[in-house]
C-alpha cells in the first residue's frame, strides 16, 4: 500500500433540495444548471469576502468510483486503447478529486449558489477556493 | 469536527534530487522551472498514454499549513481586510489542496519531467490528471 497523506474533510454539500428557477439548464452555455452548497457552520468564517461573480474552484469527492482501477478506455469507448489515470479524466482512480470550476451566483448566509456544475448530488465538497491562475493561460 | 471524507493516498514525489540543466528558470515565462515527478510502482499502469506536451493538473497535498485557519490577510499584506479561504488561494486552509497546471517535458519509466511548476519540494503529490475543460474558457 503506499502512504496515506491526509483525511479529507468535508467542508460543505450540494443541497439538492434547493432549487431556483434561474438554474434551468439554458442559462448554461454547456446546459449544466447552478446548484447551492451549503457551507457547514464551522466554516461559516471562510466564507468572508465571497461575492458574487467571483470565479472559484470547488473541488469534491466523486464517490462511488473503482479506487483500484489504473486504467480506462477514454469516454468509455472501447476501440480507444486503454489508457492511464494520469493521462485522463476518469474518475477511476486512487483519490478521485473532481475539479469544477465555477461562477459564484448567490449568497445566502452559509449558502452559495454557484454554476454551472455537473451534478454532483450528494457528493462532499473537498475544497473552494478562488481560481487557479498559472503563466500559461487564462485561468 | 467535520465529517472525515476518505484518506488521501500519495500517487507520486518530487525527487529534488534529480536536476537538468534545462529546468533553469530562464526556461519559463514567469520563471518557475520544470520538476521530475516520480510515480509509485504501483501505479505504473497509470502512465499508460502520457505523452510529452501533454496538459496535466497536479495536485499536492501542501504541508505545514495551518489547518484551522479560516480568514487570512490576502497575499499577507495586512492592510488588506482578512478573507475566508473560499474568497482566497491562502494554502492556509483545512483541506490544503494546491492545484498546478502544467506540461509533461520528458517521460523516463516511472519519471515524469512536468513543469512549469513552483516548488513543492517534499509536497506529496495525490492526484495528477487531463486538463480540466469547462464550458467557459481555455484550461
Amino acid at each position: 500500500m503506499c502512504r496515506v497523506v491526509a483525511s479529507l474533510l468535508e467542508i460543505g454539500l450540494r443541497r439538492p433540495s434547493l432549487t431556483n428557477l434561474a438554474d434551468a439548464p439554458s442559462q448554461s452555455a454547456e446546459g449544466a444548471p447552478n446548484a447551492w452548497l451549503e457551507i457547514h457552520p464551522r466554516y461559516m468564517a471562510a466564507l468572508q469576502g465571497v461575492e458574487v461573480g467571483n470565479e472559484v474552484v470547488v473541488i469534491a469527492w466523486v464517490h462511488q468510483v473503482d479506487h483500484d482501477s489504473l486504467q480506462t478506455h477514454p469516454r468509455n469507448d472501447l476501440s480507444q486503447p486503454l489508457a492511464g489515470f494520469i493521462a485522463t479524466r476518469s474518475p477511476d482512480r486512487p483519490n478521485p478529486l473532481g475539479l469544477h470550476r465555477m461562477w459564484v451566483r448567490e449568497r445566502l448566509g452559509l449558502r452559495v449558489r454557484i454554476g454551472p456544475i455537473e451534478t454532483i448530488d450528494g457528493t462532499p465538497v473537498v475544497e473552494t477556493k478562488a481560481v487557479l491562475q498559472t503563466s500559461s493561460a487564462r485561468d
